[in-house]
This record gives C-alpha cells, sequence and structure tokens, in this order.
C-alpha cells in the first residue's frame, strides 16, 4: 500500500505495519541484531547473552478495568523480554506529558508502574519525562525500554517454529481490546470485562525450566491472535493450522464481538503468550502453564505444518476451513 | 511549588523539574541504581558493568539547521551513557507519530537516525511504532534508550566532584537552544546559527583513555551549564566557582541572548560536556578536548570548591560575582 502520509493502519501492528517496517525501517537500520523481529533484540555482551526491547504506550483511555497505562507500560515490556526467552531485570521509563495533566493522575500511574514492577520482579533504573504543551499530546505516554538475561542454553525465536509442533496458548482471548473498546465507547455489557494486562515473565520462567526446548515464544498483542501466528509463519517458512474450538475465549467477549462485527481472533491481548513446542513436550507445558495463576485456561489451539508455508489456516468449530489472514486495517487505534 | 496541574516548567530540566523527580518519582521508583540520578544508570551485571539511559524527543520544529529530531534523538541517548564513562553499543527506537505525518520526513528522520548512529559506531537494534490521531500528538516524537559498557576502571558521576577540581568545557554554549528558538520565532540573524548536535561518545573515549581518573562528565542540555553545575554542585556537596570571562560563546549567539532578554548559561546545549578532573590533569585532558573535533573551542571554565556546598557562584567578566541558581522557569519548551 503507497501512500504519501502516515496513517492510523501504520500503528496497527498487522499488514500495513510490517510493510512500513519492511520497506521503510528496516533498509535504513538494517542490522543483524536488529533483522529477525522478535518481540525485542538478543544479542552477545562480554561472553553473556542479553535480550533490549522497547515500546511506547498510547492507550486511551488512560485507566480502564484491570489496569492503566503505567502498569499496561510495565507489563508490555516484560513481556517482550520474556518472550525472548529472558529474564527481565531492568527497566527505562520515558513520559510524555500533556501540559495542565492531573498531578493526582500522574501519582495514581507512578504507583501503579511501581506496583506492576514489584510484581514483575524488575527496577525501574532510569528515566525522562518531557512536558508539551496542550494539544501536542493527548493526556500521557508513556516509553519502557527493558534489559534482561538470556539463560545459554535458550534459543527462542519466531524462525524455529518447525512442521509438527503444538501450539499452546495460554489463556482467553481478546479481553484486553474488548475492555478498551467497550471502554471508550460507553458499551455496558451485563458481565463487565477486565484488562488481562499481566507479567509472564514468571510464568515464562517455569515454561523454560520444565521444556528445555521451547521453539517460539510470542505475545498476541496488537493485531491479535491471527496476526503473532502469521508472523511465525511467515519468519518459520511453516504453516499453521489452528482449530477454532480449541481456542479460549470468554463468551461476554465473543458476545461483544459478534455485536461489534470484530474477529476476536485480532483483538489484542495484553497478558497471553502463545508457543510452539515439539508434540512430545507440549502436554507435560499445558501442564505447567495451567498451574500457573496467569495461565490456568491454557490450550492447544492448532499445530505447525509443513504445507502452505506463511499461512495460517483455521478448521472451523462448524467442520469447514478458511485461511487466517494478517489484519489488515486497524480496528482499534490506541489499544495500547 | 505546589500544583494540582503538570506544568510545562515541570519539563524544564530546572529547579521544578528537580522537584517533580524527587518528591513523585523517586519516592515511588527508589531504588540503589536510579537514586544517583546520573545522566543514565550504571550496574554490575553478569560481573561486567553497564550503563542504561532513555530519553524521549519532542523538539519543535523537528528539522533545523544543524540536525533534526531523529540526529538529535541518536546523539541524546549516545551522550547520555557516554557521560557515565560508557562505550555505547545498542539503541531502541520508538516512535510515535500523529496521523497524517508525512511520510517523506519520515523518512528523513530515519536516514538521519541511521546517518548519526554510525557516526556514534551503535547500533539500533529495536524498536516500536504507534500512530495516534490528528492533534493526539504533535508530528513525532522519539523516544530513544541506549545500553552501553563501563570499563571497570572507570567511576564517573555527579557525586564524584571534589573541591580543587578543575571545571572543562569542551566548547561554544547555548548553540542548540538559541537555534531552536530563532527558527521556532521566525527570527533571522545576520550570521546564520547551527545546533551542534554531535555525538561526544568518541571525545570521551579519547579524554578516558588519557586521564584515568575524570571525576564527573555531564552533558548540559535543558537547563544549560547552570543547571548541569548546580545539579553537581548538590550531588557533590561541593560550591563550584564559575569564571564568566572563560565561557565560550559565540558573539552572534552573545547577542542573540541580550536581544531576548536570555541568559545562555540556561540555554540546551546538545553537543558538549562539562567535565571535572583534579588541577594536575586538567591541562592535558584540556590539550586531548581540544584535538578532537567536537571540542576544538573547549575551556577550563571554573573549579571545584569546598566552601559554599550546593551552590554555584560566577566571578562576572566586569569583576563582580554573583550566584548562578539553577533554572527556575521554562524559557524554552520543546528544545530537545
Amino acid at each position: 500500500m503507497k501512500t504519501d502520509k502516515i496513517l492510523l493502519d501504520h500503528g496497527s501492528g498487522g499488514k500495513i505495519s510490517h510493510h512500513l517496517i519492511s520497506q521503510l525501517v528496516l533498509p535504513h537500520f538494517d542490522n543483524p541484531i536488529l533483522a529477525p523481529l522478535n518481540d525485542g533484540a538478543v544479542f552477545d555482551l562480554q561472553g553473556k547473552k542479553f535480550a533490549f526491547s522497547t515500546d511506547s504506550y498510547v492507550v486511551d483511555p488512560i485507566f480502564f478495568p484491570g489496569g492503566d497505562i503505567g502498569s499496561l507500560a510495565v507489563n508490555g515490556t516484560v513481556n517482550d523480554l520474556a518472550m525472548c526467552g529472558a529474564k527481565p531485570l531492568y527497566l527505562s521509563v520515558g513520559f510524555i506529558i500533556e501540559e495542565g495533566f492531573s498531578m493526582a493522575d500522574f501519582q495514581t500511574i507512578l504507583a501503579s508502574m511501581q506496583f506492576a514492577a514489584r510484581a514483575a520482579g524488575v527496577l525501574i533504573v532510569t528515566g525522562d519525562t518531557k512536558v508539551v504543551q496542550r494539544k501536542a499530546a493527548d493526556k500521557i505516554f508513556i516509553n519502557t525500554s527493558g534489559l534482561g538475561v538470556v539463560s545459554d542454553h535458550i534459543h527462542i525465536s519466531g524462525k524455529n517454529a518447525r512442521p509438527g509442533d503444538q501450539i499452546l496458548l495460554s489463556g482467553f482471548i481478546a479481553d484486553h481490546g474488548i475492555t478498551i473498546l467497550t471502554q471508550r465507547e460507553g458499551l455496558t455489557l451485563e458481565s463487565p470485562l477486565c484488562s488481562d494486562t499481566a507479567p509472564l515473565n514468571h510464568l515464562v520462567q517455569e515454561m523454560t525450566a520444565a521444556c528445555g526446548n521451547i521453539h517460539t515464544l510470542r505475545d498476541p498483542t496488537r493485531g491479535g491472535v491471527a496476526t503473532t501466528l502469521n508472523e511465525i509463519a511467515v519468519q518459520s517458512g511453516t504453516g499453521i493450522k489452528l482449530y477454532e474450538a480449541a481456542i479460549p475465549i470468554r463468551n461476554e467477549v465473543r458476545g461483544a464481538c459478534e455485536l461489534l462485527g470484530l474477529d476476536p481472533l485480532y483483538i489484542a491481548n495484553e497478558g497471553k503468550l502463545l508457543a510452539c513446542v515439539s508434540p512430545e513436550d507440549a502436554a507435560g507445558l499445558l501442564q505447567v502453564v495451567r498451574a500457573n495463576e496467569f495461565g490456568c485456561n491454557a490450550a492447544i489451539i492448532g499445530e505447525v505444518t509443513a504445507d502452505s508455508p506463511g499461512q495460517v489456516c483455521m478448521e472451523t468449530a462448524i467442520g469447514g476451513s478458511r485461511i487466517v489472514d494478517m489484519l489488515a486495517g486497524e480496528p482499534l487505534p490506541r489499544i495500547c
């Protein structure tokens, strides 16, 4: 898609974002550490392996059931590091604040970040605060970057998925995105929803301790499970088969999606992970994940195949089959 | 200063910023790595010493003589790491872009970042792009975070300045701030000014190679030389004496400051450093700095004293003496 302007779609995490990154950003910054395009960069330094990741948070509204922009910013970067198989250690935080923003709200966000950092076991070690004039930013944006260490024996990457791998999903999909959307639009559901924002690093630590050979880990944030699985299929040159009936989803989320005409497979999660593992490891790993508070609704939702490389195909609940493409447009701007 | 709203002053880098950080942010995030409040965090990891730093860039205008928001974002974080005595290695980049931003301008900024990264010898290894609706941000904001390694023998910190130290400044002051201001206000000067944005890491490497005992390094960005020296005085519990006549300043910058009623000591620099060293090392170090392209106008501009701890005092050019306080208000929002 050619355009001379940046569009909301360019920030969707979907197809148009990928086009922007691969056609515009990568050719400028190209280097072997950036090229794999995992959730963070992994590199050797002084004989040890490290992971380094960054994300800016522009979610609207900044406070929502289950969290706020502060906890989201901490958990998001913790999770990006965890998806590299790293133990997250240190975070930086950069605030861009609109003049006139409430000091009390800022305090609430700071407290929430510190609470989230404690829960994840990371330290916020360096920071920066910029203030811009009214209308030059919308309330508050937060960047967090993070540093973690990766054990020598861990080799987790989107490109490592291989035919036969089982695909594990750690719980219900689309909770975060649908929560933000209903808050923003002022929709009232019968059973109120909560964002799933959570730190997944302890879960990942339990997983890597139990299974020394996890091939791929990825958290399906912007663009949802569908987009993340498409990324894995492209990176690894494999096909992916999904079983619709196996995908955990809350009834109220399914209902909200039907009402709004949204496909929950494309809706952002902020406390879920996808893992690709050999079939012989899958059942054991599923047990481990289910034993963790953030994985109790985990399920095997599909498998990696040798045919249709780069494509995700879903066996539907009614026995049909359909291609699940990468997110194309931007159904939900400023979801994270 | 008590207020229930965030003000532009809170982002000035001056007194009110310090108050916000020390009264609000530090109590939440307090930990021994964050506490020293140097330009970056320095910590031991796996037996090696690292530096980690972050900065968001919101400069307006985004293109200016001598650079743009992209080169500024790379050089700024490279310099923050260098001021910790680190060799900067890897940067992350987080873009927040306003919907409708020109794709061509984005390309120019990417190219400028890559050019700056090459010049500094660092790699941009991980990134994130968010797009927000029109009027939810002003054109483009960039966060860069950086990771560097610190040699074992280097112990550079604002708290290490000690009485008797000579204060070295690497060149002309206030070029960046006055350039941005004149651009923004559409002022035309007889001799056009340029931002001094530059990577100082190679200069610092030459300095630490020549002098194993540099006590303090700091780049006087927001708040200028006056604010940075006040920070050093407070951190180290020393006094600082400045010689006004020794401070390098271009005639056209001095003229612009007089015209605009601004004190150049409070104006931001983006390619200058201040160093505190023992008197026996000062002359040799000055030679080393002057031999570098970014230090050819370096000078000794003052000394660290035992009396008046926490205070900066200037011997004026006309023989008087005056207290040089930390920046109080915000003369120039969005300078970096």
